[in-house]
């Protein structure tokens, strides 16, 4: 190991705090409590979600609201994670599976969304925040229908 | 970081094996090796499976047995960990995505369930065990004839 | 906790470069980018992909372009990482569920595999590498025909 212990500790705590990002996200939105993502991104965050033009963080929360508010249930999961740490920021990657589901009197139905998010990340007094995140559509499955909002630009 | 060293690789080392209680229930029911569930929980756990009533240990494997042993394959993906800390006792979350799947004359068929696991942990003498479990059921897809009972209350 | 500080850093920086071999291995497949494999395997390495004849590194290159490439994407999401260090070696095995999507003019098609990675790791000058993976396919839906080259033996 090059670390120095101290150095690795340091590491392995700021990839758990930059992975435990991404999992927040995905509770805020599954939640529909839109007001957590405020601790999720910083202030002045931007994104741009599958090709779309680049988002505001209040506009991000109104996309977020948009799409998802119509569906009766979302899970958004997220794995193969990627942290590349550079002192006060970093990259981070994970591949995301979303599910939204609307219930109704035909049996309902379901909308699958595969694909990938890359973000900047930064740490603030108040801990490690997402700067920018991309998604990137990989596939999708059912009947985009469901959501609030189509998922493409 | 506001941990000293020594603390802060404690709780990694807590939550790397916490994360691991809910890896290895995967492994024992996906292997039908539901002795290796006392190994998972403590001796007087307790689960709530979606919305059903509290059952202890021999009535969750028993209720994972009549559940499981039907279906040819099953899957069971966990993602999106979040561990709350405090001393010996530990919150810990997860989002599941379980698939069952029948082999058949007709070309089989399979069940999809996507739902959250709520646990509370406890530090043993043994290691880290699940004191309680909560499954609360987010979507479900396919066909629940699969398996053996029912997920619903 | 029966580990020195140090060896308990150790092993968990192991094990997260151990993790981070399966995310690569998916992010050179899904990118195509073939050559990457070379560094997650080591050169001498072997594969069982589903029961078919124990294969070389050329081979798992092969049978992953020969597989793939005709797909219009593909993602891989592992997860229920579970790594056992035994000193410069270790077994790690996760879940797979691969998404393969070719699209076309009637709608487009889909092919979903779910399985098991079972590795043998060993720690190179270089870093960890994996020296043998075994594919164990749970279970699959969709249209095989999606992909160049179909999942059984």
């Amino acid at each position: 190991m090059t670390d120095s212990i101290d150095e690795a500790v340091r590491r392995l705590v700021d990839e758990r705090e930059i992975v435990g990002l991404a999992v927040r996200y995905c509770l805020a939105v599954d939640a529909r409590d839109y007001d957590a993502l405020r601790d999720v991104f910083v202030a002045d965050a931007t994104a741009c979600f599958a090709g779309r033009d680049e988002i505001g963080l209040e506009a991000i929360i109104g996309r977020c609201r948009d799409t998802l508010d119509p569906c009766d249930a979302t899970q958004h999961l997220v794995s193969n994670h990627l942290v590349t740490l550079e002192g006060d920021t970093a990259t981070a990657q994970c591949e995301l599976q979303a599910q939204h589901v609307r219930r109704g009197g035909d049996g309902g139905s379901t909308f699958t969304l595969g694909g990938r998010y890359r973000d900047r990340v930064t740490r603030t007094p108040a801990g490690w925040r997402i700067a920018h995140r991309e998604l990137e559509v990989v596939w999708i499955a059912g009947n985009p229908g469901v959501l609030g909002r189509p998922p493409g630009p």
